[in-house]
């Protein structure tokens, strides 16, 4: 672990694999095993376990469980409370007997925000810039740049980089970045 | 910080503007800058962050988290890992380049009720004896004794200050006090 | 305590009623008086208060509050996060005069599954091997082999004691055990 990574007094890190300017606060505990990029933030209570890969500056509200399983490259912010998971049909008898069945696995890709309190249902991918709105349970892909809310989570538009849902013809009104139609999904224009 | 605080040996409480009666559990913190009213009870891994401002006889039940820029007037119910916000459109780069932008507030008015795992997306304000159903996703303000359930939230219904809701004609069949409109919402009558 | 009882230097156990291969990991705390069973995993930050009682092999992921009112029988799987109640309409007066009401139990039944951040709205019963999936917001009873998701949640199928859907003859495409219906839910054939 560098030097530079800040671990307050009751937290608890035992990753060596944590980048500098990483601040991990009072009862969150990153375990070892779990890489952790530069710049992140690991917020209260929060939890990285053993083989979970967190990508640059990305931001762990307070009591976010990230699961071996789960991966969120450079810039994701997750939400206050947001739920991740790694099982689909969860028993609590699985994995006591026999051999491991690999992880139901989540991919939150560059820069995507998941909303506060929102669950993420594995396996799943959430695409770059999209917006998981706050309380939404996530049950299929969400695109580039989408925007989802509600139970099951549905698309209702499309989120700039800077988090503002874009006009009609893909442009943000506040940040004035244009984008255009990229697969299922949207792309710098 | 009164005398009359108690924190368990494994909770944190850096404010001194905490009032006496007040009671902070294992794993929980109320952060510098914090204020706390009297006779509080803020429950096992609880957060209350610098600048969140809390009235007298507010519960905090576990798991819940209150940002700079919630403010929870008395008798307020924050239920068991319900979730608050403070930024409408959150992404992981902001506030780490220039001026911090001001939070989005969230305003719960004396006495409500903010059931289990229900989500608040900011701004909001949640009216005085209103009652947010455990689970619901608040996106409007809630009116005074406005009883509100789903995702996202739609009012039901009207409830009581002691939590009953009300028969039609504004009456509450369990403690027989009486209502009227006032506004978008309800007054004793 | 048993002395085959694992607890983390950072966790915290005050019942002796706790049973052998039981594991209680950081920052969870499990109350004086609290029932837990043989082989339970109490994951981080989760609590089991003074009252609570879990059977033998319950998993309680982490983030979980266990409240007083609460049973919850052998082979029980708390997702991450999901929340539990036992007071159907709170508000913070309560229990501060006069005398404590009783509580609005929750009751699941031997080797239910409660998905990531679901929320069981009190007094509610969960039927054997049903499946709450994650997100849900559970307002009604559950029968046995019962599977539920939404807001609130209604029934969308039945459960396998593996975790997978019936096939509409109630029979389990991955295992092979087939069903009947009995009361209200399903039972082995």
């Amino acid at each position: 672990m560098s030097a530079e990574v800040f671990v307050h007094p009751k937290g608890l890190c035992e990753s060596d694999r944590v980048g500098p300017g990483t601040r991990i606060w009072a009862f969150a505990h990153v375990q070892k095993g779990a890489v952790v990029g530069a710049d992140c933030n690991i917020g209260q209570g929060a939890f990285v376990e053993s083989g979970a890969v967190l990508g640059d500056r990305v931001t762990v509200k307070n009591g976010v469980h990230v699961w071996d399983g789960v991966r969120a490259e450079d810039g994701v912010f997750l939400g206050p409370a947001c739920v991740l998971t790694n099982r689909r049909r969860p028993r609590s008898q699985q994995g006591r007997q026999g051999p491991q069945v690999p992880w139901d696995p989540i991919l939150i890709r560059e820069g995507a925000t998941i909303g506060a309190g929102a669950v993420l249902v594995c396996p799943v991918t959430i695409g770059r810039y999209a917006l998981v709105g706050a309380g939404a349970v996530v049950t299929r892909d969400v695109p580039d740049h989408g925007l989802v809310v509600g139970n099951p989570a549905r698309p209702v538009g499309w989120a700039c980089q800077c988090g503002q849902t874009l006009s009609p013809d893909l442009r943000c009104p506040d940040c004035g970045l244009a984008y255009e139609q990229k697969g299922t999904g949207l792309t710098e224009a």
